[in-house]
């Protein structure tokens, strides 16, 4: 494939963050990115719907080929896990629905896949974003963890393809 | 309205039962119950997406027009907590996108709604279901789950409404 879109997502009950990127000859280019704010809608089924169908209109809009977002902490309690893991499962389906595969990578793969090491902090993995994509810094910090595991999915395909992966 | 028509879900990343119920002039009788298994699927995302559209095909072929299931005890680990999250995310998009509200009640009012008492067995309430709408005894368990909340929804609407409530 000569070229790869793909939808990097951090979903959330209040905020679900979004960032599309593409790669073509090697290089990325930033195609959009935002923030889902489902948090006035109330109700969590509304929120939920309102995730699923966000998500489904970026597939439409965007025609990212395939997705990612960050496995989640588990260290959470369980109360905020289970509210977390409804918005992953909103978006998930509706990546899935669009016909999407939804790649998950640890925290720790997508910061050091972005600056080297697995354990730096959330600015340095902004400022690498902004870096990589040529883009403005001051973006949404959930549309920039979106990116970041954009990013790092495209950095693991291409790192699968040149050591012979399928 | 003369009658009402609601599912109830019972919602898991390997089973997730589902019941749907009608009341009409206060009569309660069962439609149709069934059990979605997407365990075989293997990866999450698939199997969140076949959650999504099974629960849109069950809105689009029976019609209801209200939704209920269980809230979620959170006494879980949070890696429990998270995958069933993201099932009940999956269901709840489902139910939010075709139209339907979601309703959640209680494991506890769930049980009393049916048997009288909230610490109620589970072969108890699985009982009652059947006695209530007429029906076989040997159900899935997923699938009486499912109906029993769909149940404790149409009682506790019917309370409201005697009480006054709109």
């Amino acid at each position: 494939m000569a070229s790869l879109t793909v939808l990097g997502l951090d979903p959330g009950s209040r905020f679900t963050g979004w960032g599309v990127v593409r790669e073509e000859s090697g290089v990325l280019t930033l195609v959009d990115a935002g923030v889902l704010r489902v948090q006035s809608l109330g109700d969590m089924d509304l929120r939920l719907g309102a995730i699923y169908k966000g998500v489904a209109e970026l597939v439409a809009r965007l025609s990212p080929q395939e997705a990612a977002m960050e496995d989640v902490f588990v260290s959470r309690n369980p109360s905020s896990a289970l509210k977390l893991g409804q918005a992953r499962g909103a978006a998930m389906a509706g990546c899935s629905v669009a016909g999407l595969r939804v790649h998950a990578y640890e925290p720790s793969v997508v910061k050091k896949s972005l600056v080297g090491v697995g354990r730096a902090e959330k600015s340095q993995v902004a400022f690498m974003v902004a870096q990589v994509l040529s883009c403005r810094k001051d973006m949404p910090a959930d549309a920039t963890d979106a990116l970041a595991v954009a990013v790092c999915h495209l950095n693991q395909r291409r790192f699968r393809r040149l050591s012979g992966e399928p």
